[in-house]
């Protein structure tokens, strides 16, 4: 036909099938994680199958696997969802003009504010992170390369701190750690109380990390290393 | 019988049977509770089943169940000891003379080295608090107590850095959260590399909070609460 050989601003079948696609896949990626966090909600990450999710995705189960072929794989889906809406909350943090020094706090808190505003989110990130207990090298290349790049624009705004770049990601990966333990040690579904507590925390942390770049940016702290370390491969 | 009434450094029958009878107990609880960290170790926290570890302790699952009710009681055994062991090599360690301010580094580190050194302890440790995802709050009134118990140590160093009574559970509780991030986040079983990098963000940490004291040891860190937590009740 005419119309398909057409160069022009209507665009060809081709492309309006892909783009049908696209939406399509959009929108059942969207119905399906949005059933995760609801079942993870409802019932807890232990209790949260399969089954139950493609229920409330109107899928049967043997559908869903063909969208996603585990448990694991749903959960790692929803994560890399939360991580990129932390990230746009970090990067859309309100920062005094004339103080850019405030861009590490204000962006460090909104992405913190972001699992504690979705606490089945937080919950699904530390039974992922804790599941098998070998750290973040274990949880997937691809949700790990998730978590640091959701926390870039910390990263960056600790440039502005005098973070040397050799530091860079061990700060980013000190900061990870504090809001993963905060999360874990306080109840982020608690809305006052507790979560008073967690919020309290992780200011306190980062006033504390502020303090000690502006003391001195260029030194990691060696010089507490006690010998009770004495056994372990110090700085290899 | 005439020695059964004999007042004086012999003990009586029913004193030797206590005697026994704890002695027996005591061995008893040694050999589950190595069972299950060699369970642990071996299987991960996920896979370790009561039917397994009665099996490396000698018992039949159900003689096993006796003593303990369920897999939940068989974890929080463990970890009740685990954090005795901790707080003892958290208050034996040495501090330079003439530098009390010192405590607090090497007695938080050295509480920390003990979760290093035994890394299946603290996946267990992780796997307890992360489970419910309804933080310290829900791990059982008991456990929550040890494992502040634990930190008393820590908890002592700090009023000696000057951190006020106000502060000193809110100190405790953000050094453990950095801890179990710090574990969470990197490889507690690799004994190079990643872990060094454990051992120094935990430094770090530890150098923060004294510069942080030093500097204001009177003010929690509310200046920084940030427009991003409106919604949450701060302070209540």
């Amino acid at each position: 036909m005419d119309s398909c050989l057409k160069a022009g601003p209507s665009p060809s079948v081709n492309d309006s099938r892909r783009s049908r696609q696209e939406a399509m896949a959009q929108t059942r990626r969207d119905l399906v994680l949005r059933a995760v966090r609801q079942a993870v909600a409802d019932g807890g990450v232990t209790n949260a199958n399969v089954r139950d999710i493609a229920k409330r995705a109107g899928y049967t189960a043997g559908a869903l696997y063909a969208y996603f072929p585990s448990k694991q794989a749903l959960f790692e889906a929803v994560l890399a969802d939360s991580l990129a809406r932390a990230q746009a909350a970090a990067q859309s943090a309100k920062v005094a003009k004339g103080a850019p020094e405030g861009a590490f706090a204000a962006r460090a808190q909104a992405w913190f504010a972001y699992f504690l505003a979705h606490p089945a989110e937080a919950h699904l990130l530390l039974h992922v992170l804790s599941s098998d207990g070998r750290g973040l090298g274990c949880v997937g290349e691809e949700l790990a390369t998730a978590l640091m790049a959701s926390l870039a624009p910390v990263t960056q705004a600790l440039v502005v701190l005098g973070c040397s770049p050799m530091l860079l990601q061990r700060e980013t990966m000190a900061l990870l750690s504090m809001a993963m333990g905060v999360l874990l040690i306080h109840d982020p579904s608690k809305l006052s109380g507790t979560n008073a507590l967690a919020v309290e925390a992780l200011a306190s942390y980062i006033e504390s990390v502020q303090l000690r770049l502006v003391a001195a940016p260029e030194q990691p702290a060696q010089a507490l290393a006690p010998e009770g370390f004495a056994q372990v491969d110090l700085f290899a």
